[in-house]
């Protein structure tokens, strides 16, 4: 590796001679000395050299564009008058190791064309740090998935047929034929049960073809998966995902609290357990005597609903989560498990956080029978469904799970208002590029 | 959950009465009593009921299929002559929650048959294995991965371009245009280095339209990649190569080091560091004075080279890795950096294990300038690559990485020969199902 010495370390090497690499981040050139604000993965210090006419040195610097990358060799001077670290770093040598050409944006920059650049746009400390945490979260959710013995797979993203209803579906060509690309890893967790996996997990892409523009949708997104055997009923399902998130919550924060309050302004609330669980029906019921008139006529909530439900159970329980449960057959696929004294009711759930719906969860029919009656009353034909109803008839025991949009729970950790800006590189309709 | 008493700690409760829930493994249904081989996620145990005429229970036992899925509860007998982990459970009631019908595969079921059946065909401790080992393996490699600091990136995996050669790529009907599936994630960790990320990995799906029907190939696999900034050459690639996959075999040893071997018949050999390194060139040279004549002419080895290469290596350094290094550029693509004193050698490499190779890497070329001629060198068309070209206009830190194929590494840690059972769900030109 390059021999360099990281700017967050700079302070353990008083009136030393090192070599520190990174990005111009800012060029101030005066009349006596010039100063420049580098930029690694660990912060920003300042960099000063004095003015000597025909000094190489100083010409380089005077030359140099913002964002170059470069290789500076200097001695650290500990100066408690520097704002930047309380130091800064008498340069000696630079080697520029890349130039920069004129940025493209700047931060007044629209969020689409930001999204064009999304390299430099991803060099701010915030939205590295929207990764960081990402890759924090992901790691807890692990280690609660390794401490109750879950096993990990790779479902496949190409399909014959539809995982879900048919609709956004992506067709790719393949081959003679054509494959589609999975909107879940829906069916293929629930193959893992019917192969006595006992509990898995899948963190990966799913695709819809949906054509919308809000900020809420994207056309690829990374889904969290969860499928567990040998459950009772959804509350099985819902106990284990609202473990999996107070624990991700109290990790994150633990390690990132002060940050993302300093640098996105919300606060990191560790919830109490259990969270709050009100029945659909009855969550319309409180959302219509608020005063709001729900528009959807099948039953379900709309988003201003479940905005009033989240008031409600802050206002009521301190809870920033809410599971609401029971959803009418009508609105849920057909192989979500019934309520045995009300066929149409389902054992499922979904979880709102602020307001937001992050999941659906259910416990799944597992028999054979019961499964096929209840697509037969849904209308869908049997056909293309054949090879998920066959992971049925061979043994398969009750179980449930949930999907869990990545991005969705990154925005609204963060107080974020768009999924494009906690998306690595987001896709939609108009955009599949970079 | 369902209260039940998982068949690896049923030695716990010794004359207790238990609910034990799994799928029949067999049935032996004699004069004066029956015998179930019960199996769960941690085991199989055998369970007994007396006969008695027009008993229900046992009337029910003799009917039940192999396969389905019951819970049964009964008294724990500890009994030093039951083979099958010196206990037995008394029947006292049984619950099918799952009939199983006619199995349509067994033992001698071809590979192709069982992948029909594929939940069925995971359902022996041998394939559950397969995907305990791979949990595992991905776990050290994000220890690993943690305890270096790097950032887990999630790169789309829709794309405008092809992000390599254009060749064995998937086209998507994407609205109004075409979109295209990630070869890899190549051009997005590259993106991650100009970001200022620093290092990151992915673990993800990537997808070859390859028409081969090998035991190697497949159309879809998930593919482990890293990219590292402030790298001196390549070597520091292969350094931080070696050690991840150092850490990740000692941990699979210490881990599954028996039961591997009992089931598969390999040895999990933990490698001495640093891995034998050798020159393409030379080691074409070895192959040929060992009586092998290379029959590619491009100037890279052939799969019988690799074999050969390999037990040079295993009986000269007594090591199952060797690192080939420096292939020609004409067998590279135009962003891997050439030797400044050769420019028609790469800094890159292979790493061979046990004659098959598992990983590419190389030091990338982050120079604007060189980058460009190299690809017009090649005879790119320029206009497509722009996008993947710009990331190297605002300043990108020099740089390096790999890919390795996680079913590849996988398959040969456990000594088997095809791609096929080391996957969860196989897809290739024929198959798309289930």
């Amino acid at each position: 590796m390059i021999e360099r010495t990281t700017i967050a370390s700079l302070d353990k090497f008083e009136d030393q001679k090192v070599t520190v690499c990174g990005w111009v981040e800012k060029i101030r050139d005066q009349k006596t000395v010039q100063f420049i604000v580098l930029r690694d993965e660990t912060g920003s210090a300042q960099l000063v050299r004095e003015k000597v006419d025909r000094d190489p040195v100083c010409e380089l610097i005077s030359a140099l564009p913002a964002e170059s990358v470069v290789s500076v060799e200097g001695v650290v001077k500990l100066d408690p008058r520097v704002k930047l670290g309380g130091l800064e770093l008498k340069v000696e040598a630079i080697d520029v190791l890349s130039k920069a050409e004129t940025l493209p944006i700047n931060e007044e920059t629209s969020l689409d064309k930001r999204l064009d650049w999304r390299f430099i746009d991803l060099r701010s400390r915030r939205n590295r740090l929207i990764f960081e945490v990402q890759t924090e979260l992901e790691r807890s959710y692990r280690k609660t998935w390794e401490s109750e013995g879950f096993i990990e797979i790779h479902s496949p993203k190409l399909m014959a047929a539809a995982s879900e209803s048919g609709a956004e579906l992506f067709r790719v060509d393949y081959f003679d034929t054509s494959a589609y690309l999975a909107q879940s890893p829906q069916f293929y967790k629930q193959m893992a049960m019917a192969a006595g996996f006992n509990k898995v997990f899948e963190i990966g892409p799913v695709f819809r073809a949906n054509p919308s523009f809000t900020s809420r949708h994207d056309t690829e997104f990374t889904s969290v998966d969860v499928e567990i055997s040998w459950i009772d009923s959804h509350e099985d399902v819902m106990n284990f995902e609202q473990h999996l998130l107070t624990e991700m919550l109290g990790h994150i924060s633990e390690t990132f609290q002060d940050e993302i309050f300093s640098t996105f302004g919300v606060d990191v609330v560790v919830p109490k357990l259990p969270f709050p669980r009100i029945k659909l029906s009855d969550a319309i019921d409180l959302v219509e005597r608020s005063g709001h008139k729900v528009e959807r006529t099948d039953g379900d909530l709309d988003p201003e609903g479940e905005r009033r439900i989240a008031e409600f159970v802050q206002r009521e329980f301190g809870h920033q989560f809410v599971f609401l449960t029971d959803y009418p057959a009508t609105v849920r696929p057909y192989y979500h498990m019934r309520h045995p004294e009300n066929h149409t009711l389902t054992k499922s759930f979904d979880l709102v956080w602020k307001g937001l719906e992050i999941t659906t969860g259910a416990q799944r029919e597992h028999r054979y029978d019961i499964l096929v009656a209840q697509a037969e009353e849904k209308g869908l034909e049997l056909a293309p469904l054949q090879f998920y109803l066959d992971f049925f008839r061979f043994g398969m025991p009750p179980h449930g799970g949930f999907g869990m949009g990545l991005t969705r729970v990154l925005m609204i950790l963060l107080g974020l208002k768009n999924v494009r800006e906690v998306t690595f590189l987001y896709r939609g309709p108009n955009r599949l590029s970079p």
